[in-house]
């Protein structure tokens, strides 16, 4: 008998008969002599009802009230889905955040999960109930109901798997797992049996949105073996989700990633001095903008250029304040492009093997596309390209590292 | 400066627009000064909305379920009146009754309030905020969500007025007020500037439905002022119910209740020996069916007749019942009526004054209103009528004890 701690997303339990399916599935590990807690989501399109009956009050709303109200979009589908549970004579409980005492910082609309209190689930769970448990909240030490964050149900899942050591925690989902790339791009495109949390990491940020980051960092830190697979099919496969494993034969690359949504910076000739970068830099990050790659080239004639891509979103504002920044330092011009995009390559077997940003390059100059920028990291190679180069960057460098092979 | 306990009911708060007004008027009292505890329900249609979610899982939803699912209701009310509050810079928080620890008995979707710990409230009031507490549910010792039924928060709300030694409990409503009597059937009726608890809830449980029973009583126990008033209009008045009050001149009357839902069965010629009424009245108590008037006479013939009221929703099955009794005990006849109404006459008044009784009987036999059954107690004489001297009657006896007239 193992214990599984499940988690279905909003999609999954969108509607009765969805939550009906997830108790079918609940059930389905009930009787191979699994425990089971499941921790769910709101109903799709319940939190954008609220967000539209607090937005019609306040443009902002309080944020402590925010997260009284959206709150109660989980606590709709615990108690719908211990129904169904209870329907199919499987004993059942509900709870909300706030009654296992998930404890949370105070930082309403994204706080962090602290502590839980798993005493009570565990008791349920000796006492052969199911256990559902609402995701995406929590409550702070004076006892204010908060809320993770949207997709915090992720994390919630993975908070509880650690703290009651389950076997594994499963995040369903609408897709079936974790692919080597975006299928739309690449229909050759491989769903991963097993990828490392580091791998994960790499490719969550850089764009496959499959998992929150959060709750990928948290299975890490807790070594929560997590299992991403569909809550539309009936196999059990998915991706597994967990450390390295030295017995295990890597891939030189698991997955190609690539972000549209970025846009790219240049200032040109400012006049190189000690603590340039941060005069440059600074002004960026003191309004909340977020930079992802940064890139400095000293020239020739003692100045630098420096190049850096933010979000699409903060273009514009971006491109202002380095304006502003470029006339104090003297520098002679800045320049920007938003039709750029970013395509990763990352793969833990990377550390073991040379030769694979040669491999990368190549592919790339083969195909005639052009690099503007590199970044690399321990497990992933990052170049920026022209925007309309993506589809065929991606699909050579998924030919060229053998990722349209079975394992 | 006074403390105010204010609640306001499905329809005040049933659109955004209407939470806004709410948010107005709180505001106007906090202007004069005042403290102020705002307890309010789930918009209207939501209770519905939630239910016919709950019923297409389960026709019998579990109950400790359907008070997770039922309670997110107020939960949202909360939400969005403090944030109508905070946009208007009245500082407000907003608290479940888990949070405020409204303590009931376990008993879902009907749970009894046991205890408040209304230290937390008290500090909020102190440091200027208004509080705004989800009516309707609390928690059991266990830590379970709870909800009190149907029209629960006007006992949450006098609970807290209790526990809070409030100076006032004003429930705000559609109505504005208590009438002697429902102005659709006698257009002269006349708002009541105040009433005794008593009386109110002689009045309520006839069916002049204002006040949940429950929230008078508590109200009663623990000497809480309570006010009816409209919260779509701005005067402040309502009606007053309290205690008796010495002072104050009492009308004979203060009112007519009337109720529509009850029918009669009569069980004629059954042979009198000790215990016949419990053997004729017990199989209908055990099937859960709640009497009201009862009536015994004995005839010349050592045999006996009995005459009671029920819901007319129990009268075929109290008819099956009593038929059923009548073949064991050999009684002569069973005979039901559902086309009867009750109509009382309700007032503190006569307990001091004689000859009430003998108005109401000359009243009715003037119109030629023939009295089917009578019941009596302390501050009420209630008759039972056919169905078509209803209106009648009612206006009749409004007129007799001068109920029309200002006072």
């Amino acid at each position: 008998m193992s214990l599984i701690v499940q988690k279905y997303g909003g999609t999954s339990v969108g509607t009765v008969g969805r939550i009906e399916s997830v108790a079918d599935k609940v059930m389905g590990w009930r009787e191979n002599g699994h425990q089971v807690v499941v921790v769910v989501s709101a109903m799709s399109g319940e939190t954008n009802r609220l967000l539209e009956l607090a937005n019609a009050i306040q443009e902002q709303p309080v944020p402590r009230e925010l997260d009284v109200l959206l709150s109660t979009g989980e606590q709709v589908t615990i108690a719908l889905l211990s129904m169904a549970l209870e329907k199919r004579g499987c004993a059942a409980r509900s709870y909300t955040g706030h009654q296992v005492h998930i404890r949370t910082d105070s930082v309403h609309n994204k706080a962090r999960i602290v502590d839980i209190d798993d005493a009570r689930i565990r008791k349920d769970l000796e006492q052969g109930r199911v256990v559902v448990v609402a995701g995406f909240q929590g409550m702070d030490e004076a006892g204010n109901i908060t809320t993770l964050g949207r997709g915090g149900s992720d994390t919630s899942a993975v908070a509880l798997a650690a703290a009651l050591k389950a076997d594994e925690c499963q995040i369903y989902t609408d897709v079936d797992g974790v692919y080597t790339t975006d299928p739309r791009v690449v229909p050759e495109a491989r769903r991963l049996d097993h990828i490392t949390y580091e791998e994960m990491l790499e490719m969550a940020s850089l764009g496959a949105k499959v998992l929150q980051i959060r709750s990928v960092e948290f299975a890490s830190k807790y070594n929560v073996p997590l299992r991403v697979l569909s809550s539309f099919e009936d196999k059990i496969s998915g991706t597994l989700i967990s450390a390295e494993d030295a017995e295990m034969e890597q891939a030189l690359i698991s997955g190609i990633a690539f972000n549209r949504d970025e846009a790219k910076v240049t200032i040109l000739g400012v006049p190189d001095q000690p603590g340039v970068a941060h005069k440059i830099l600074g002004p960026i990050a003191d309004s909340n903008i977020e930079l992802d790659m940064i890139i400095q080239n000293v020239a020739e004639d003692a100045t630098t250029d420096f190049t850096f891509t933010v979000h699409r979103n903060d273009y514009d504002k971006s491109l202002a304040i380095m304006k502003e920044t470029a006339s104090k330092l003297g520098a002679r011009e800045v320049t920007g492009d938003t039709k750029i995009v970013k395509v990763s390559i990352v793969g833990v077997g990377m550390r073991s093997h040379a030769g694979i940003a040669s491999t990368m390059f190549k592919t790339l100059a083969t195909e005639g596309v052009n690099i503007r920028m590199i970044s690399t990291s321990e497990i992933k190679i990052s170049v920026v390209v022209d925007e309309k180069y993506l589809e065929l960057s991606v699909r050579a460098l998924h030919e060229a590292f053998g990722l349209d092979q079975l394992a």
